[in-house]
């Protein structure tokens, strides 16, 4: 094992030698690369095929559950929508070389901020293979260099998609090195890996809550991360119930397992009457389990008591909890106390309360009259995503390409000392 | 020991539980608060000075260096600066509410981005008190609270001051919790109140590498910090000589104790005759040593040969290595290897060789025809100088109040749904 690690290290440095390269190319350049590698993996399927092959059976033998298993999955289509997905990265504006927040100061010198590559993201993640060729161009086209950890699950296929993305680099003459994988499934890698703050810049963990928790206390180097999603949903006195319940049934029952899904709904008292019969039309009929407060029990029959974990649980499944709250006052110290920091909405029609809401509530996205569904890179307009943020620290809320570069301050003068 | 971990647990608790009414407090409000702790130091002057004596006699005793009993000390003027920094921090722009990145998309929904406070700092620093009243100023300008652990020779002082911050704070119905002051010199302290990554956002240490060091190795929290600054002059062929001396005098002489002077000179080869004979009269004849390679030695008699270590030095006093190299070229990969990216200097009049320079170094602070000791926030047009970050995640280069916020998604709509 000692020489194992001795060899990731030797690769993380080599990856980070060859990132000064990458954050210096062109457009064009890094646009030709992310092409090249969309039309070599198409070209090599059969390939990719056969090394997930290898994958899913090993899975089968180690009983993996069968989502997993679906998840592990590459066939001609899933291989053609990771190829799409290049594209449209190529196609996305490059991140790196904008100016911005120019001033001349008193002394005639001119300060500008110029955005530039972080360096080496680490990408650490579990089972989907796709996350290798999308990870890998997001880095490319926001000019980083990045080390990639995959799930022992998909060993075989990562393996065979990184082959394809560093062959097809070679041809456009960028250094294969910029895209570097991690060739074990020894966790130890990993607790390897996140000590080297000399050589990677950032630390991206995608996966369950306790790989994240893993990295986040052990890496010496930054973690953009999030654990998880309990986003909620203020039905306020004056609001449009039609909208408001169009609003809940996309967040809960559109698509229950994904972590921009609603989980607990707060209704105010003054509407409990006039809203909870569209609960149980449009939800409970539907096979959606209410866990309310004593309050919601009184208007929705039958329903569970919420506990105090239900009001902290993200279900991820048709379960929604529910509370009565007299006022946004309430709704917004309710949020508080149990947020994950992800998304939260109202629904309401008052001018004042949507402004105390947007005002105190401090979750990554605030949203009024408008479904927690959109709390996504892609929706929000920030062209392909990198993964979500809740802790505030560099980006919080959905990551686009923009934040996996940072600033540098660029001078410019013309002789001028400070004496 | 453990009653007192307990207790600071407690303490930080409390503080990150006092944040979220100083995230909304309003300007004026803000500002207030500030303009009376100003007032109130300034009227218990003779309360700090009595602490701060006990500090200063303890520290005789324990046989602290001069210069660092020096830092130590608060007199009148001193404590009269501290109070003015605080006013210039109130009239500082407010840097939470700004909303920017306005976008409407497709299907109506309006994304913008708001700023906000990060919740809670913690900062972490050594000998000067004065660090006490900056740090308390800037965070509750920013809209955070904060967790200070100031050093132990300046203990006395520390709890004075912070006292009256907390008297002033409660003049104007703030929560006096929101500066925080761990009370004990205990330095397991600090290893315990870098783990509460569940109560404070960002740690700011300042002070020397090892307690930085100590800290960010450490640190479940993320850490803004820089180690060193080894700053780099490069003058190129083109350049006008004597704006080039003019600008290594100041980066220098002027004030070599600080991280933005200068450490390493580079000499394109093609100049050496002209511009070394300047070298020796404007910093030779007055004390400096140099340490050069073997070329800078034919031109400049009897100095010292640098060694390799020289090159990465930050030596902080009279001393300056030199390299004499090929073109801009080698100077970017001189720079790139032995930078600490704080900040690095071109002088020239060849706009190509600007621009390459520019766009291939990406140390936080890059200046063409400008001093380094320009790199500093308030020079840069920043506001009071939160410190300098040299890791390249959230922040980079020197800190303005901005860097103690970050960006929420504020999106408004009118009932759209995903489906």
């Amino acid at each position: 094992m000692e020489n194992n690690l001795l060899e990731i290290q030797q690769l993380v440095k080599k990856c980070n030698k060859a990132s000064s390269d990458i954050a210096v190319a062109s457009s064009g350049k890094k646009n030709e690369a992310l092409i090249n590698i969309a039309t070599n993996l198409m070209n090599s399927k059969d390939e990719i095929i056969k090394a997930n092959k290898k994958d899913v059976e090993y899975a089968k033998i180690k009983k993996i559950s069968l989502a997993m298993i679906d998840r592990l999955i590459l066939d001609d289509s899933r291989i053609k929508k990771m190829a799409d997905a290049l594209i449209e990265i190529a196609e996305l504006p490059d991140p790196v070389g904008k100016m911005t927040n120019m001033r001349i100061r008193p002394n005639g010198i001119r300060v500008e901020q110029m955005s530039i590559p972080l360096g080496v993201i680490g990408f650490i993640y579990e089972s989907r293979p796709n996350v290798t060729s999308d990870a890998a161009g997001l880095c490319l086209k926001s000019g980083n260099a990045v080390v990639l950890r995959g799930g022992s699950e998909a060993f075989n296929s990562n393996l065979a998609i990184v082959k394809i993305i560093k062959k097809s680099l070679k041809e456009v003459n960028i250094s294969p090195e910029i895209v570097t994988f991690i060739p074990t499934t020894d966790r130890t890698a990993i607790s390897e890996m996140i000590k080297y703050d000399e050589y990677i810049d950032m630390i991206i963990p995608r996966g369950g809550e306790g790989l994240i928790r893993f990295v986040t206390e052990n890496s010496r180097i930054p973690v953009i991360k999030h654990y998880k999603g309990v986003c909620h949903l203020f039905v306020d006195e004056s609001a449009d119930l039609e909208k408001a319940i169009d609003i809940l049934v996309d967040g809960k029952i559109s698509r229950p397992g994904v972590c921009n899904s609603l989980e607990t709904l707060l209704v105010n008292r003054k509407i409990t009457e006039t809203f909870f019969p569209k609960v149980r039309e449009k939800l409970i009929n539907k096979g959606v389990e209410i866990r309310g407060c004593l309050e919601t029990a009184k208007n929705l029959k039958g329903i569970k008591i919420a506990t105090e974990e239900d009001y902290y649980a993200e279900f991820l499944s048709l379960i929604l909890a529910v509370k009565v709250v007299e006022n946004v006052d309430e709704a917004i110290l309710h949020i508080k106390k149990y947020s994950s920091d992800h998304t939260e909405v109202i629904v309401t029609n008052d001018l004042k309360n949507s402004q105390k809401f947007v005002n105190e509530i401090n979750s990554s996205v605030v949203m009024v009259n408008a479904s927690s569904r959109f709390s996504d890179g892609g929706e929000l307009g920030l062209g392909a995503e990198i993964g979500i943020s809740t802790t505030k620290i560099h980006s919080y809320g959905p990551m686009g390409l923009e934040s996996l570069t940072t600033k540098k301050f660029v001078v410019s003068g013309d002789g001028q000392v400070r004496g």
